[in-house]
């Protein structure tokens, strides 16, 4: 099939929360999902954007049963390694069920990578629940490493109140 | 021990490098540590910066045995959730061996939350060895959660030949 892989733009925001929203039912926590199109025009296409996306786009002919010709994308952003310098971190990569098996997923992938190398990132990071296997599988298939199986990382995390208590214990200045 | 938390400046640089540097002597791979303190200045100090990093001072009284002020340093980034918006990570935490126990590392810590805050952060994360149980045991005794554990998040990375390999095969623009 083809298809083609652009950078999103403000006005792709709607279609990418349409999709943020499909990806959190597969994972069966669509209630976890607190953004808007209005918080990733704000948060992605200001100065200084905390992420950039990419969008996978089908021509008219092969639009969804409901319409839709843009039907996968990567969200990811720029991370830091106090080691090896400029790293990527990809936060998701989504293809709608349908338009699976074309090697969109794996089109998007590559090109979050591509415009990592220009930007001379010596890393591609991202995380899979431990369940996931067809993900697990697809990210080891293309050569990734699963750092926590191999020299065990284990994500730690503050939130909420334990979050607003620590920036609540900053030291104030003098 | 009075000490002040403030952000690094360029001129810390050198400083941040020394401490990268014994951070990973500690962590027994000195040899891992590929950039030096150019590319931090390159890459925290430039618009659109990969990072921002916090620094520990004492006063000259409570200067190192060799003489040093700046004994800790705290590296972090901004990060991007698809479910709950801006969220940041905590790359790296460290205090010189001679200088803990006085506050300086939860100092650090709360300092990054407390930026975190003003920019509307909603986490804060960063990654522990499964091996580093006294990190571990300070984290959790702030009220962080170990994600690995208690949701079975796995850490994926692409680096060297296979991040080449999926970087070039990109899909081209027609």
């Amino acid at each position: 099939m083809q298809f083609k892989i652009r950078a999103a733009t403000k006005g792709d925001c709607k279609e990418v929360s349409r999709m943020i929203m499909e990806l959190a039912v597969y994972e069966k926590m669509p209630d976890q999902v607190k953004i808007s199109h209005e918080e990733l025009e704000r948060d992605g296409f200001c100065q200084n954007p905390f992420f950039e996306c990419l969008v996978a786009e089908v021509p008219e002919e092969h639009k969804s049963k409901e319409g839709l010709t843009i039907v996968g994308y990567a969200l990811y952003f720029y991370t830091y390694s106090t080691w090896k310098g400029r790293t990527q971190y990809l936060e998701d990569l989504y293809v709608m069920p349908e338009f699976r098996g074309n090697g969109i997923g794996k089109g998007l992938l590559s090109k979050v990578a591509e415009v990592g190398k220009t930007k001379e990132c010596v890393r591609l990071q991202l995380s899979v629940l431990n369940w996931n296997k067809p993900s697990l599988d697809f990210y080891a298939a293309k050569g990734a490493q699963d750092l926590t199986a191999s020299e065990g990382w284990h994500f730690i995390r503050f939130d909420g109140q334990n979050l607003e208590n620590l920036a609540n214990e900053a030291p104030k200045d003098e």
